[in-house]
């Protein structure tokens, strides 16, 4: 029976019973982090098995005869930029291989746009109210670059195929709408991935900026969960129908492949953004790690290599991700208070409540241990305006864990739901 | 007998003997790169005989329990923030560690200064005419950066034992002056250390504007090349007298210690500082490459086995540049027409001609087949204003054709010298 159903007396023994098992989950004295989007350790073995024979490796000299130890090769190593290349389906040329964290090639590309400009325009620091526009529910960490670069932020709600193209479309209108933040296969948090109806609106898009910018991040391309993953459309194929490159700067790295903390990152993008991108990397670096950079397509030599190790990773958080979304199926359906996607990759699991209890459910969570993103953080500025979105992320703990962790946030959620709808 | 004192026959016969040899070299067909600070391959060699039992070590997990291979750790692992502290003589708190190259934290620090600002001042860029200090010669990539990054340079001359103070005394009134590019110990290209007398002037400055930074390159703080190396003040334990600690940002790696293109690197600064730059880390980056900081810590444990390690560099280079200044004062000296500074350390020496023919001896050099520093590149605008300096980089060629090199070098320089005093 759904809460709303419920007559005021069975809401009342439906609370109680829910703030009994609480009170019980709560004397376990939990300790449990579901906040980030973490590998765990068997995964880290498992890619640190990959290097193994790497290290042994006498010589550090790539196959372009080029000294990876030594000074050189700002855009990076000739086969790191085809390795990423080909897993984005682009010429060599358009990539320029970076560090340990393509959150950081991000930033500095929307900080050079901030600073210098973009497209021959002002830089946007100089343009009076330059905005962003930022799918929701998103990833915290490209929120927080714009609200420390002074960009506002504009919310556009994800739909169950991407964003909502219609409202894309009319913002985009606005001269100040720099940019948007996209994660097009296996979105952070809902695990959605845009349909080619929505990749091919967003190709024709004809901003009023021609300093616009979409920051696409891509970094769950291969990271299915089950054989058979979703699909996404290469987006400079169907930009370059219009003309549009430009408008589209990709992001990809292995943080999710090999070592989250010490993997190897790309910038994919048109001739003109690679020129003006490499032309400030000229200033800021010599080169990144390219002895890192070797090691790496040493470790994955193929792409036939890298699919049977994304799936030694799928092998190790399908388990998660189905124990989590078993424990919400038996838990909340039927309730009618809350919703979620089940995602055929990734790393999160978004769950939307839908009485608006969202923060409260967390301080419960996190009262009785169970520590999660920070409810709200999927959205700009920290401000949920639904108070709706938990984002779950399956991947650190252990089964057991999970499932105890999972039962613990249905009963919050349950809990705070039906006092909610109490008041 | 100096080239001023000859009579014009004496001259004319001087420049003909020259070109005669210099037609002879130039018939080598040459091909010799003495561009770059560049470590040879020998000194790589030696770094990774360091890395050959880390590689080997099973676990990434670090003495206090953080899985390097994971996210987190933004100011880097203790062990590594404390071997940068060591080294630089600093509370650990004071290091953040980052990736492959300084000059990425350099950038990264002024962009942020010019975009963000810093000790609570408006931005760089906001402010008409900001100005910053280039002690010359100097670090081309260092001038690169202000350039780029839009900020007026100023020549501020070195002497014998660093920056001429006087001068920059004066400068630092002017509050638009926002800070000064140093390298204190063996300077790039002069290889001069600053003297206390010149560190305690800088530390005592009073500049007129708040944000006044200092960017103290301390690239070569262990690279002696004999025994006894030339000695630096702690510039933070000297400006600490006067309360002045933020006006002083300080910059190393290992670039010139393990790999030039994968070494580790830090910058150290007062508590507001380190503040003001994780501030922007935090929305920039999760971690820098943390497996890398510990594969360091592990390969160099202490001081003493990195001051072991050291020597073995020293012992490569320390030939490569007596070979270099043995034909220097063998084919220059008593000409009257080159001085140079005899480094104790370092990866330069910086040769003066004195008649400014230093871009046409350069031109002379590259048409025979050696490659040296761009003419001028060791000035801001790369615009040597007496057209005197040329930066010899004598670590990445063999002793032989280093002879040769320099050989063409002093030749180049005899013949430019002598038809400019015939003109």
């Amino acid at each position: 029976m759904e809460l709303r159903d419920m007559t005021r007396q069975e809401l009342e023994a439906f609370a109680a019973a829910q703030q009994k098992e609480y009170d019980r989950i709560d004397a376990l004295g939990l300790e449990i982090n579901m906040a980030r989007g973490k590998p765990c350790p068997k995964q880290l073995d498992a890619s640190e098995a990959l290097f193994k024979d790497v290290y042994s490796v006498a010589s550090y000299i790539d196959d372009d005869g080029l000294d990876t130890r030594n000074y050189g090769g700002l855009y990076g190593i000739e086969a790191a930029r085809a390795f990423f290349g080909e897993l984005l389906d682009m010429p060599s040329k358009n990539v320029i291989v970076g560090g340990s964290a393509s959150l950081q090639l991000m930033y500095d590309f929307l900080a050079q746009c901030c600073l210098s400009g973009i497209g021959g325009c002002v830089p946007w620091s100089q343009q009076p109210g330059a905005k962003f526009l930022c799918v929701v529910p998103g990833y915290d960490r490209h929120f927080a670059i714009t609200e420390y670069l002074g960009l506002e932020m504009v919310n556009v709600p994800i739909l169950e195929d991407g964003p909502d193209m219609d409202l894309v479309e009319e913002l985009v209108k606005d001269a100040r709408v720099k940019g948007m933040f996209c994660v097009p296969k296996y979105s952070n948090p809902d695990g959605i991935t845009y349909s080619d109806a929505v990749v091919q609106r967003l190709a024709r898009l004809e901003p009023a900026a021609k300093d616009f910018r979409v920051i696409w991040d891509n970094a769950y391309l291969v990271h299915d969960l089950y054989d058979e993953g979703d699909k996404l459309l290469n987006i400079f194929t169907e930009a370059a129908k219009y003309g549009h490159e430009d408008y589209f700067v990709e992001f990809a790295s292995t943080s999710k492949i090999t070592f989250a903390g010490a993997g190897i990152s790309c910038v994919c993008a048109s001739d003109a953004n690679i020129a003006a991108i490499g032309k400030r990397m000229y200033y800021q670096i010599i080169s990144f790690d390219k002895m890192n950079q070797l090691r790496h397509v040493r470790a994955i030599p193929d792409m036939a290599a890298l699919k049977a190790h994304m799936r030694r990773h799928a092998d190790i958080l399908r388990p998660k991700f189905d124990a989590v979304l078993e424990v919400l199926e038996s838990e909340l359906s039927g309730l009618g208070i809350a919703r979620w996607h089940k995602p055929m990759g990734g790393y999160f699991i978004g769950l939307k409540v839908d009485v608006g209890s969202a923060k409260y459910a967390g301080v419960l969570c996190k009262d009785a241990g169970l520590t999660l993103t920070n409810v709200g953080a999927a959205f700009p500025y920290g401000f949920d305006p639904e108070d709706c979105e938990i984002r779950i992320a399956p991947s650190y703990p252990s089964e057991d864990d999970l499932r105890l962790a999972t039962h613990l946030l249905c009963t919050a959620v349950k809990l705070a739901a039906a006092r909610e709808l109490l008041k």
